[in-house]
């Protein structure tokens, strides 16, 4: 079921699945067997992620992995390779971590919802991908840490993410003892939306997507981009900003046929995007 | 029992209700069949907590509303008569959206807490009218959605007030979905404190508001308003704030009465307004 | 098993026990019955966490209290007193609620984690003091309360703690009610990471402490500090700070030797304080 045709040919083949159905879009790390972020994984993450973009076609994001990792983080022994460089690693390691930013913040601004669906391990940048997403749907198996103090390396970029999606005492459990919880009490976190058994994972997340990609593409893009802007502003400033949001939203033809259909009891039929 | 002469007889009559028991005013939303905020119900909530503001023996305010529906939101005929409009319905898109801003700013800069009281489906302004309320108590048949996506207008709005309730996953499986969700999850979200059998639900709410009330209303005022203030505040800054805010309230006569009646084991006697 | 030897022998004696176990600081309120956070505590209080950042053999601080009362907060008969001077009481007043908040910000700004052990009623600043710890544990007969209200003094300080730990309306529930929550409803609000039994309270937070204590010194101080860091940033301006500082991070040597040590799958030594 899985198409490996790479929209970008040059890229390491195989390391990330896509499966295309209909205008939902289902990548899949497949860097077995932890799915490690390495800079092949992340540059293949973000070159897709760039393409997604410009496809108007394309109206939700899965992401998924293969295997019993979701993702472990960063490739450690990548890290460790380049602690022979004559700068003893440090220009590797700023790519690497701008890399992961990049690609956070890639999946924060693009315009279409990104569900992630986890089932098994994800730790440090892996558990960081999980809360950079819109939403997360896991197995009752899942499990989440952020194990950083562990090996002298605090997960100071996962805490962005993660201390955004839970509260701040929840987070700094995960961070400063770096033991792994379950799903359900991710869930109570605020890390994730859902839990499912694992036979029916896929099945959710797909009606996820597919309720998602019902709705008008140009609500969705202007939605998803206005919520993460008001979210860093004074309550003020931001329904001064949301106000006008609403107004150009309101005269755009996907609400004008939205309102019509909902007022006439039909069915919608989205025309922007 | 409710006492629909208005403080304001030009107001459109019977829109709002007003029942008034000793210091806790009653307001409550009466456009059936849905509650919805069409231009002369905010503007008649708007002037009603205009005035409000301004009566020192009111301590505490309930916002409820009659029938299935506590609201529904925007009025969506009235904002779609307006495509009429020479410019398409932009002036009175504008003026809606500022009016609903302007009363959810209002409802926060209340010297008064605010208590939303629900018993059926608040959606889209009208969950946010939910959300923006100081405590929200409601039936266990209370429900609560964003739902705009499904008429092509994200509920950008509503987010700010949303989004700033809940844990951010949570806000937005919400908007992006736009599906409903039960009383039980608006309180694991945050978006509501309490959950009671409908028969007790006014009762409930009437306690809440009467130990409120009970409490000085000095403090209060203080409190509410220091509350927001600091809310959007680094913490260095929040503590040099709220630092200054005690030292104020502390030489107040209320506090005075309060601290000695406190250590004198006698009722308190608030003086202050 | 208490050490009551201080390290500041000028400080009135026994109004903070200390007990050292390893490099595990536990640091005991001795101002019975309430434990009241007066002036006297307050700096011995200060004195130990001012001495405690430069030990950098201690790696966890354990805040716990002696009777039945966590703490109540300020000293009322102390703060009642100063209302006979010149001005009203304004120059102590302004003392005792600095000192509150340098205490919380101490607390914060600490390169060790805190964790507060609470087994009693924490009130008002003393409500406060958890909030401003790292993690707290806390007995299932535990109880929290910000009840400034019923004394005609909002808790303005507390509320800065308190309000950036829990969800906002449940954070204004407190606050406005001044009512007393339980252990169970402290922990969903997210006041309390775990409840455990009282015969099994020490024995926990001993657990994780030792846990904590257990990791690169260096990485917890860079984390911790960065954690406080980027919750006050904007999205993008947060991931610049912390990329840099995992970038320096990875070149430190605890990171080095913890990463050598799990790809080598063997127990790290930490060399870095």
């Amino acid at each position: 079921m899985a198409d490996i045709v790479s929209l970008h040919p040059e890229e390491p083949r195989g390391l990330l699945l896509k499966d295309r159905t209909e205008n939902v879009l289902r990548l899949t790390l497949n860097n077995p067997p932890t799915n490690a972020l390495s800079i092949a994984v992340m540059e293949a993450l973000l070159a897709e992620l760039d393409a997604i973009a410009g496809m108007t076609d394309i109206r939700v994001v899965v992401l998924a992995a293969t295997g019993q990792v979701f993702s472990a983080g960063h490739d450690l022994k990548e890290l460790t390779v380049h602690r022979d460089d004559e700068d003893q690693g440090r220009a590797f390691f700023e790519k690497t971590t701008r890399l992961a930013a990049d690609l956070m913040l890639k999946i924060n601004g693009l315009p279409q919802p990104v569900i992630a669906e986890i089932d098994g391990l994800a730790t440090a940048a892996g558990c960081q991908l999980v809360a950079s997403c819109d939403l997360a749907i896991c197995t009752d198996t899942a499990t989440f840490c952020t194990p950083g103090v562990n090996i002298g390396l605090f997960c100071s970029t996962p805490m962005v993410a993660v201390s955004r999606a839970a509260h701040r005492k929840q987070a700094m459990e995960m961070l400063l003892t770096g033991e792994t919880i379950d799903a359900s009490t991710a869930k109570d976190f605020g890390l994730v939306n859902r839990i499912v058994p694992k036979q029916y994972l896929q099945q959710v997340v797909n009606k996820y997507a597919a309720v998602i990609a019902s709705k008008s593409p140009q609500a969705l893009r202007i939605g998803k981009e206005a919520f993460h802007r008001q979210a860093e502003m004074g309550l003020e400033e931001a329904y001064a900003f949301v106000t006008n949001v609403m107004v150009e939203n309101l005269l755009l033809e996907d609400a004008q046929e939205g309102i019509g259909a909902f007022l006439g009891k039909r069915m919608p039929e989205w025309k922007g995007v």
